[in-house]
């Protein structure tokens, strides 16, 4: 039982707002920042910690498609910021790797 | 100039903390956190905004280096964040790609 892989799956609706054959991507449906959406590998990865080395091409897909998004919402010129939390300190809250992708605004350092 | 190719070339000192061909790992010398590494490619990239698809292994290479990093500093199991800052928005103060990598405290959302 997977929230993100439901989601995947399409068991669960979401805003789908890119997927490929390897990636989603979707809206966090508790935005902390005007663009916030969360772009997941489409296979189940429980976070940055249990990365393979041949999953590399996987991660750099994470990052260009929020990269592309970004410019598609129009943040790519004013900002913006991805992260991937690991863990109880950073706060990871679902166990299947995300990518934050957060702008549209002034962001607090972090 | 560019203070990290400067970095990446041993011009400027440096704690290295991880090297091998294409990345390169050292400690921020203003950490925000008790751990507060920058992972940065050697070769010179402005940020995510300037990736070319055919840059995603090495941008996986960053996430893994500082997986692996977090490893080392025993970071591993209490959490950690990865940033990827990008333009104004987000704060981003030098023009050559880093990936942050935080942790050793309980971090704020962000």
């Amino acid at each position: 039982m997977c929230i993100f892989c439901d989601i995947a799956d399409k068991k669960i609706p979401s805003d789908v707002i890119f997927e490929d054959d390897a990636v989603m991507a979707f809206s966090n449906i508790e935005p902390k920042s005007p663009v916030h959406i969360l772009v997941i590998p489409k296979r189940h990865i429980d976070s940055t910690k249990t990365l393979k080395e041949e999953d590399e091409e996987l991660v750099g897909k994470l990052v260009l498609a929020a990269r592309n998004i970004a410019k598609e919402k129009g943040i790519s010129e004013s900002g913006y910021r991805l992260i991937l939390n690991t863990g109880r300190d950073a706060g990871q809250t679902v166990d299947h790797l995300h990518l934050h992708l957060m702008g549209g605004e002034k962001l607090p350092f972090a």
